[in-house]
């Protein structure tokens, strides 16, 4: 059962426990594998892909991934608006985003009730008194609970933790008892609730789940985490014509990371691309672009959006097929056709696509703001990484 | 109504809410005073009953006493040991433990039904869903629990603290608000948590309680807080001889403090018993320990204790009727001497008599273990403050 484990490597960046689930492996038993999530609307990413394919891995060994909704925490008021980590949503929130969330997963994962079981938390919490609650808060510090990076930041910064936060953790970790999880799959930044999770099940006399934390993976821009606010990310939802052109437009330093993790191209081949420079890292993009694509979409969607990204961008003048932009004098200053060109940016936005030299004229860069551009016979202008215009007098 | 605080003022250290309090008290309506008790086996003592007295007056102007039991709190299972504050209890336990509260609070309060009530908080808690718990927890932060003195002195030793204990204020708060607390008062030592209980009743609409803290007396050895494990108190349920002996033991310099604040002597009077010195301070003390004799059995009785001790002790020779230890040689060296006279005690306890200057022989103090003592035709030997023999050989 190594073999399962060695698998899984690819994507791991810690287990812990992995002799007891080396174990649990070989024993023949169906695991149960914890996938908690919290309410919110979720968006999710290549990044929590990641972790998707690992379960999805185990899946197809006959495992079980069981869905575990939080949704006693948000149904608490924060009355307050202190809660930095929670909104407080409906029923009928959490109904929908549930759903939504369900149907994401299900790009990934198998949902056929042999390898698939959906869970609230509220199932074991309603019914549990006050006084119970309190003997599980008996099996913790609050020095256990402040070592959590997030409260140590938030105490740093100023900043405020409620009480209900600081408990969120005990409930996240008593989740993994009361569920019987045997294996839970998460980004390092849920290690600290689910090793609560271990401390519980020891506790009360359950065997403790295993935790593997994942590979975290730049987001496109080749620096921030992946997130929602920064736009930086690739969806699962995404169409594979975006997930194709987002693919295209990371920096050449990220191929590597992106074909080891959010592929299954052998080691070896993902060594090549790598290594790949001049004219070849391009054909290593879209290499990788394409097995993306594979993955999600399949090999024939993967083959329609490689041809159509070939037949529209060439390395010169851009794509075949452009928008016109006709302006009234021939000779013109750059930031001037700028402005035609994007009629809702800002002057400070157009001086910044120049200042970051996403600015060309048939193929030359252009960065000073003030440069005249000869319009002549027509011209193709670049403005940001997948921009173009044929501009005419 | 200036009247009954002006009254009360007499043993108030501090008054949180002071201007409600007045508006309450001139309302007409009978406040609800809440006395929060948890459930270990109680011994309460003269410092105890100073909130007693403060509440039994305000019980005879028609004001209602709610006596709550934190019966909650005492179920909640500690596996680890770790928890310092309280111990774990069986609910028959709980039910003795209250009877004996019940009987030794009777000595001072009413409780008639008009003024007196009992409730116990796992009433609401028992019924609270743990969602709704979370919504109280949500109303506090960690910051504000973490200023409490308790909690601060912990981490600062190095101590840990469960997270039970950490929301047990929470709980002892919200009771205020669940059993409509109009006053309640404590020992400073229970201020912060009164005070989470004003900012609950707030959070949750209702009128906040006051809190009026009390003063805190030393014990009968002059230093320290009155306590078990010291010794150093007067219980309610000490004979009336206890308290007549122990009143006398106390040094000079407690006269005022204890004459003001655990008797209702008029305060002119309390400054002449401060203020006497030589043999008056002695007949101060009587005075003092009279007074309170006649507070908890009445005059009659603190007239006999009056007349049993004066006739039992006096200054030079010790009680008339002692003890005899018959030894077998004349001279004897005074450790020797003690040490029959203690056969239980180690010789560190007899050294430690000597050295405090408890032990007198015919009046005069000795204090070095090896002096010899002459036994002739017998002694008085006195060691420890209520302690004599007469020795022959």
């Amino acid at each position: 059962m190594n073999a399962v484990i060695d698998r899984l490597r690819r994507t791991t960046e810690l287990i812990v426990g992995a002799e007891d689930l080396r174990e649990r492996l070989e024993s023949g038993r169906p695991l149960r594998i914890k996938y908690g999530v919290d309410c919110t609307a979720p968006d999710l990413h290549l990044g929590h892909a990641v972790n998707l394919w690992m379960m999805r891995q185990l899946q197809d060994l006959g495992h079980r991934v069981v869905f575990l909704l939080g949704d006693l925490t948000t149904r608490v008021g924060d009355p307050t608006g202190r809660s930095e980590t929670r909104p407080v949503l409906s029923p009928a929130q959490i109904d929908a985003n549930a759903a939504s969330f369900l149907s994401q997963v299900s790009l990934v994962l198998r949902t056929d009730p042999e390898v698939f079981e959906v869970r609230r938390n509220s199932e074991w919490y309603d019914a549990m008194p006050v006084a119970e609650l309190l003997s599980l808060f008996a099996q913790v510090t609050h020095a256990q609970l402040m070592a959590r990076d997030m409260f140590r930041d938030r105490v740093a910064a100023g900043r405020e933790i409620a009480l209900h936060e600081l408990v969120y953790p005990v409930l996240q970790g008593y989740d993994s008892f009361a569920m019987q999880s045997d294996l839970t799959i998460v980004g390092s930044d849920q290690l600290f609730n689910e090793q609560l999770g271990r401390h519980f099940q020891q506790r009360l006399g359950a065997p403790p789940q295993a935790v593997i934390t994942t590979t975290i993976t730049p987001g496109i821009d080749g620096r921030a985490k992946q997130s929602k606010s920064l736009n930086n990310y690739i969806g699962l939802t995404d169409s594979p014509r975006d997930k194709f052109g987002k693919l295209m437009s990371i920096p050449d330093s990220l191929v590597e990371a992106y074909a080891r993790v959010y592929t299954e191209l052998p080691l070896e081949t993902v060594a090549a691309l790598a290594a790949a420079t001049g004219p070849a890292a391009r054909d290593a993009k879209l290499r990788l672009a394409a097995a993306v694509v594979t993955r999600y979409h399949g090999a024939g969607t993967a083959k329609a959006e490689l041809e159509a990204f070939r037949r529209t961008f060439t390395e010169r003048t851009g794509p075949a097929e452009l928008p016109e932009l006709v302006v009234g004098q021939e000779r013109m200053v750059v930031l001037e056709l700028l402005r035609v060109a994007h009629p809702s940016a800002s002057n400070s936005e157009l001086r910044r696509l120049l200042r970051q030299g996403a600015v060309a004229v048939d193929g030359v860069r252009v960065e000073d703001p003030a440069a005249v551009i000869s319009v002549g016979g027509g011209v193709v202008l670049k403005s940001g990484a997948r921009t173009w215009h044929r501009v005419r007098v």
